[in-house]
């Protein structure tokens, strides 16, 4: 190996230490993890932060999501048991993460989508990955139910976050996190949808600072859709409503971590209007070229909120995770641009009038 | 900076000394580069090769393909010259990085697509990182012909690939997989379509070996689709037709370049079938969970072809660059699969029945 560079072999190689494996674990990786961590001054400018922010790009997973760092462990972790077929509910990043491991590990899988209600891209994974993609007629809540069920008769292996392995792998990328900045940051903002992730993180940063490889823990701070924002409001939401479709969840699996997070991390869980969401989502696009699924801006429009509220002291440091690439969704990138493509003859004349030379 | 994982701050930051920049330059990145090199032997097995394949998995830049590495290069060396504004021609991959570019730098950026032929993730992405878009009624060639023409009027710096600055960026994709590998590779596969990163790989090959950094030369094999393949055909192709959009190419600009590395590395310039594009497509995706863009599959279509004919001794070490992530085209995908999901209500023994439990 050349001694500059090694090679990256996903985040069970880089971090067995802190995970539920063996040597008699089989490695299905991707090598999945090493995400970007990116600093966004020009977003900051145009918010009128005073601090920094740097936006932790998980949608440069394999399958471009935060969900392959769990996914990894699952089925690594049925693999190891012997399982043969495993099974998830989706609100789209989950089933692709599943199909894609599912496929490297020649395991089968079964996905079940909330029909009529996933973005294109991650349909498109599933059916390329190979998975039996079954689209049920209900939301999020109605599919994780029947997987749960499912699991019941021991015939399949749920990956579902309700598999306390994902929350393990994903609690990698507050590792992360800590290794690329040299210390923790002051604030971890973060969406919040099926809430495990936020509980990952918080494990991940209190693991690290306890061995003493993180100079504090981060206030970790979530947001939900205020159309699905059960947390906030108190109570399940039986029809959950937002365009940020990979956090359209009315009664989350990790309801009890998020709370834990938010209370031992003296944090914040709050709720941003799909209005708010589309701005962030346009916003960081514009000011930093960083393209990514709605979902991803509702912490960043949750910032904005604290900005104006004053709640943020100047320069703390700031990381945010942008849980799923942009292209997961092209319909409500094309929809929210707010513009179509100039169409013009091809000549040189014809296109300097419309741009203006 | 925590000794156990530095952060990696992109392509011209890392190899700096091997590229025409100066302390003068501003650094415009998204943390390119740093992409993935995955083995996959499920592949292998399944086309009956001897060897070992490794796919540089270059979807995972921030743009999710391959030319974020030139990128970065051509807009900072525009910023570095005091440019307003930056253009290209693009089939798509090519527009998205420049636009991301252009946003981070502030400065502006006009597209020329040609109409119609455009894959949607891609499109958004210009859309969304607030590019001027042009669709211009012609295909690439002719685009590019105006883009140069554009040029010559000094208002706007071009980025193509033309812009020799490119080359020298995506030249660190070689320079990656050596320092991953620990070696040179045997061969080194790619799709060609205007053939920029054929001669890039082969400069960068070059460099790292003669600065002692690679043990050999690879021989560098690249393959056009069959509708347009005017390296193997000898001739341009005027109207150029396949179903891998990034490569439908009928003039390329680096033609020579392409050429050149095909002789010097003993290599071979091949056309594949849109068939066996679309096969090699899905195979890999199902193999191995690696969902690329359709014309990063004509380098895997062209490697089954050479197990057929046996030019592949046993034992041989093999890269292969796969340029975008799948998401760039879904609607492809989406028919590439060749099924529907199940549509089944929201009970348990509903979704029994479809997936055979």
């Amino acid at each position: 190996m050349n001694s500059q560079s090694a090679r990256w072999n996903g985040v069970i190689d880089r971090y067995a230490k802190y995970l539920p494996v063996s040597d008699a674990t089989p490695l299905v990786s991707l090598s999945e993890g090493n995400t970007p961590l990116v600093r966004v001054d020009n977003f900051v400018e145009a918010i009128g932060g005073k601090f920094e922010l740097w936006l932790k790009y998980e949608g440069l997973n394999p399958t471009c999501s935060f969900k392959d760092r769990g996914m990894t462990m699952a089925v690594s972790k049925a693999k190891e048991r012997g399982a043969q077929v495993v099974i998830c509910a989706s609100t789209g990043n989950t089933s692709a993460s599943a199909a894609a491991y599912a496929a490297r590990a020649k395991m089968k899988c079964v996905v079940l989508l909330p029909h009529g209600n996933i973005a294109q891209g991650k349909l498109a994974q599933a059916l390329m990955y190979g998975a039996i993609t079954v689209s049920v007629q209900g939301n999020f809540d109605e599919a994780l139910r029947i997987v749960r069920e499912l699991g019941e008769t021991g015939k399949v292996d749920v990956v579902n976050s309700i598999n306390p392995v994902r929350i393990e792998g994903q609690k990698t990328a507050a590792f992360e996190i800590c290794d690329q900045l040299g210390r923790a940051p002051d604030f971890h903002f973060l969406p919040v949808g099926n809430a495990g992730n936020i509980t990952a993180y918080w494990k991940g940063f209190k693991e690290y600072h306890a061995a003493g490889l993180a100079d504090r823990l981060p206030r970790l701070f979530g947001f939900q859709a205020a159309g699905a924002a059960p947390i906030v409001d108190g109570h399940p939401i039986e029809k959950p409503q937002t365009v940020a479709s990979a956090i359209r969840i009315g009664n989350p699996a990790s309801w009890q971590g998020a709370t834990n997070a938010s209370k031992e991390s003296n944090g914040h869980i709050g709720k941003v209007t799909d209005e708010e969401i589309i701005h962030a989502y346009k916003t960081i696009a514009r000011t930093d070229g960083i393209f990514v699924e709605p979902a991803c801006a509702a912490p960043l429009a949750g910032l904005i909120q604290c900005v104006k509220a004053g709640t943020i002291p100047p320069g703390s440091v700031i990381t945010a995770t942008m849980t799923g690439h942009g292209l997961k969704d092209p319909d409500n990138a094309i929809k929210a641009a707010g513009f179509e493509p100039f169409v013009v003859e091809a000549t040189k004349a014809a296109v300097m009038k419309v741009i203006g030379l």
